[in-house]
């Protein structure tokens, strides 16, 4: 632990710099820290079978009593999905507007299945300043693909610090209540120190096209759609799912909800206000299944085309409730996320196969981004007028988009923060320096199980996946060193054995051959014997069929004294 | 094999419907088959592992005696990768034009280290007509983003089929050679049968733009450079290659080419003067290495960021002979082929961090497709006025916006034919039917061996990549039935084994109980002993932590008489 000096403020993003996802940002002067965020991220291929990323908060841990509290800015599952894992090690209160509060509980609920009286959870009014130890925390509102989504200002010893939060400017929201600008000029004349930047879209030109254009686009897709219509997307855009509820009233359609998380945060932002739904309109799919199509709308998740939601279960013909029938209009009123293209396109194609008529992103504008483009970051930039700034939400060419961009307004290379996961950067009079890095990165969760899927395990993962796996088995008798049973060669993933016995055979020959020039010292060496048996029995392989196997040699030991 | 009836025109697409990919289609009329093209594709993250995918060719081997020839309309590897594969199981004569057939004769000699004397490649004029039995093959050039590209009009006993091959309509094409309109429309007035036509870009409204619009940008880009320039692009698109070699020569710099695939099609294109390139501007890249970086250009593959190419070593600072250097202009001419996205963007980063200045999609028209988009697509259906059509390269939902866009143009959905890979159509006195199936489907290479990689060894690799594998070994002594040695537990890509012992020894526990509980006669039946351990033991895993690892047991018999 660094003792740092007083009125000096540490900023270190445990996670969202260099990568989207799993967002949580430190703030520390004094005695006080505050966190802003605890999100997860979805594992690439590369993580296989890991399910969710989160944050290494072993810094927190360590500085327990510091810990003032955890601030979320929207309730995006990288923004709030960790929460249940960082409560469990760190349990301090939590503040957010009334819907982020209201899924996050949800979560905590789900997750931990405890009472969310266990945890502090405490809805903040944007309108208030919150004072959390040495900071005070004022909120503006923001737009965004969800709603009640708020960015912070928060005052420090150090100076004003105003993190943007996930935002586009919406001047035009659903549920009319622009973002806070006029704050933003407040602050910027009073002077920030520091502006964190949401840079997600920081490579696209131009402004975010507003929420509304999607409605009117939904409002030509039902004006057109003879029999039932699905759409599907993100369950927490609650605007998008308004604006179908609007049309499919416009149109005189109800409307079913599929998919659990579509369900879950429907029923949050229900009972929170947040969703207008006339009392007649909803029903259950099942009660949906007995109107005239043409009286039917359904709105699902499995806008990503994942494996296990309920539209691509649909596509594939296997939803217990909803068969997809020629004359069904779909709708992917979302664009993939990266990495799930051809999922979507899959998902797209089976629907297609089914009869439906797929109205997606080639048809028209089915779904509007929730970050902001260049010229809304401009605006925020000379309203701000910040004198250091830090991007995150992105990825490493985001951060160089974004320094080229306030390059332009001004703002030196030498201010802009190209900050790493763990990176403690330190301002102090108006000065900023890196002092030092904390321990950080990423904690890979698997079924019930966090943090013990580690680096070997998920190589070894990959490389059986790449190559199979081929388990040599020797019974050697541990007294005389002579070999009882074997060797036996059993293989997964790697060749059909029973169409390829003679190469099966030969290598039983090969590593015969092997332990034959071996002596009992070397035998008695596992370790060594081991390494034998994988370098000759590789090098035979790759010899033989340019294959690279994962070789496992099991050793076991014959005891004559055990039976069953 | 069915028998068909006399001046019947059987079409059969082995390949290349349904996915972009292993182009291969069959047209077979009274004794005389012939095959257009012979592709491979490259595998989903859902074939882990495997190297490439090829068509499935039982049926050209069961009617050997009736191929003619297989003609190949350009050199990409999805229409000439699968070539040696086929050439070894059926050797017939390959038809092609010039440098399709220098590109194919190289990749031939690369794969089966044979001379290319041991097959009969021969490259045609597309001026003239091809006699294969009772087909008639006439050829017109196409636009493509390689060149040398054909379109194929078969005269055969049952009408014109105008095969488009993979085109678009460049009006101002680099190599000035504009797509034979005339002999479409030619063709059109004489009257064609059935029109297959490419549907890559049919989700794409409007016109695809011309190569040389590429060549503009990179002229402002080189233009505004002031150190080293590195380019990458497909090593196939050689029209490209020439703009940058002119781009270079414009601006006085050399050139130098990394990566083997560059430098092999480069050189099959500079010997068949496809490339033109003075004397003095081509060198290696450890003479580039001594000039000024403002006189030096390096055309490089890596395009895709595929781990092993020139570009993706440089980015990660492994080239041997490429360092990246801050200054240094990188350009990406080429767009993520769909499942690459996160690759380029990777790539991206990391040349951003090594200090380049990055030039790709975001910032201009640095690539575009070499594919007709929706309006070429209509030329090429007004000029043929085609009776059927058969919609190829593309996956299903390229099928139906073709069936769409031709029915505004006077196409029943009934004269679309939206062929699935190994069926058979048949054409007879301008009637179609389908007319059965073939044998048809992927057949997957991994390393040298083809075909030995199949579902069961996909799914296991899968399996064990998602949940890893746990071994259980027991010795039994198959006199007694007593268990000599083990349970013993060993896993690779489960959990870390050493930090869950206390796991590892409760599941020997759950196994030797479940062995106790069995008789002899069980205990001997070995697949079923195997079923109950894989039962115990899956459930006490999932009970646990929730995952669902691969279980493999061994089951090893005592042999008293082995010994080394």
């Amino acid at each position: 632990m660094t003792k740092s000096r007083k009125n000096t403020l540490s900023v270190i993003p445990l996670g969202g710099v260099t990568e989207i996802g799993k967002n949580m940002l430190v703030l520390e002067c004094n005695d006080d820290i505050i966190v802003v965020d605890a999100g997860l991220k979805f594992p690439t291929e590369e993580l296989p079978g890991v399910d969710l990323v989160i944050p290494n908060i072993a810094y927190l841990k360590s500085n327990k009593e510091k810990v003032r509290g955890i601030i979320l800015t929207h309730g995006h599952e990288d923004h709030v999905g960790a929460l249940s894992f960082v409560l469990d090690e760190i349990n301090v209160p939590v503040y957010g507007t009334s819907l982020t509060v209201g899924i996050a509980g949800t979560k905590l609920m789900d997750r931990n299945k405890l009472d969310k009286g266990d945890y502090s959870l405490n809805v903040i009014n944007p309108e208030d300043s919150l004072q959390l130890g040495c900071f005070t925390i004022n909120f503006f509102r923001v737009n965004h693909s969800i709603p009640d989504g708020v960015g912070l200002a928060i005052e420090t010893p150090a100076g004003l610090v105003v993190h943007s939060g996930d935002f586009k400017i919406d001047q035009t929201p659903v549920d009319g209540r622009v973002m806070e600008l006029n704050k933003l000029a407040h602050y910027g004349d009073r002077g920030v120190l520091l502006f964190i930047c949401d840079t997600t879209n920081v490579e696209k030109p131009g402004y975010t096209l507003s929420e509304k254009v999607v409605g009117e686009t939904l409002k030509i897709i039902f004006e057109r759609s003879e029999r039932r219509i699905i759409v599907t997307t993100f369950a927490s855009n609650v605007h998008r799912l308004q604006q179908i509820i609007n049309a499919a009233v416009a149109y005189g359609r109800k409307v079913a909800l599929a998919g659990r998380s579509m369900i879950n945060i429907a029923n949050v932002a229900l009972d929170l206000g947040y969703l207008q739904i006339p009392s007649d309109i909803l029903l259950e799919v099942t009660e949906a299944n007995k109107l005239p199509p043409e009286k039917v709308v359904i709105i699902t998740t499995g806008s990503q085309g994942e494996p296990a939601a309920a539209l691509t279960r649909m596509s594939q013909g296997t939803h217990r409730q909803v068969k997809i029938v020629s004359g069904d209009t779909v709708v992917i009123s979302a664009s993939p996320i990266p990495g799930n293209e051809r999922l979507v396109a899959r998902t797209i194609d089976n629907l297609f196969r089914l009869g439906a008529r797929v109205v997606y992103k080639v048809d028209g504008t089915v779904h509007v981004s929730g970050h902001a483009s260049v010229e809304e970051i401009k605006i925020m930039i000379n309203l701000l007028k910040p004198k250091y700034v830090l991007p995150f939400h992105g990825e490493y060419r985001h951060k160089i988009h974004f320094a080229n961009l306030v390059a332009n307004m001004g703002i030196p290379e030498s201010h802009v923060i190209k900050a790493e996961c763990g990176e403690r950067w330190e301002f102090q009079r108006q000065k900023v320096a890196l002092g030092g890095k904390v321990a950080a990165g990423e904690i890979m969760g698997d079924g019930l199980g966090i943090g013990d899927v580690g680096n070997i395990v998920l190589h070894d993962r990959q490389s059986m996946a790449e190559n199979g796996l081929v388990v040599v088995v020797l019974v050697i008798d541990p007294n005389t060193g002579t070999l009882i049973s074997g060797p036996d060669i059993v293989s997964r993933g790697f060749i059909y054995i029973r169409e390829n016995m003679e190469l099966v055979n030969e290598a039983k020959i090969i590593i015969s051959k092997m332990l034959a020039s071996l002596d009992k010292r070397q035998l008695d060496n596992r370790l060594y014997l081991k390494k034998c048996i994988i370098k000759s029995l590789s090098s035979f392989i790759f010899k033989k069929i340019e294959r690279k196997p994962m070789i496992l040699p099991i050793i076991t030991e014959y005891c004559e004294k055990r039976s069953i």
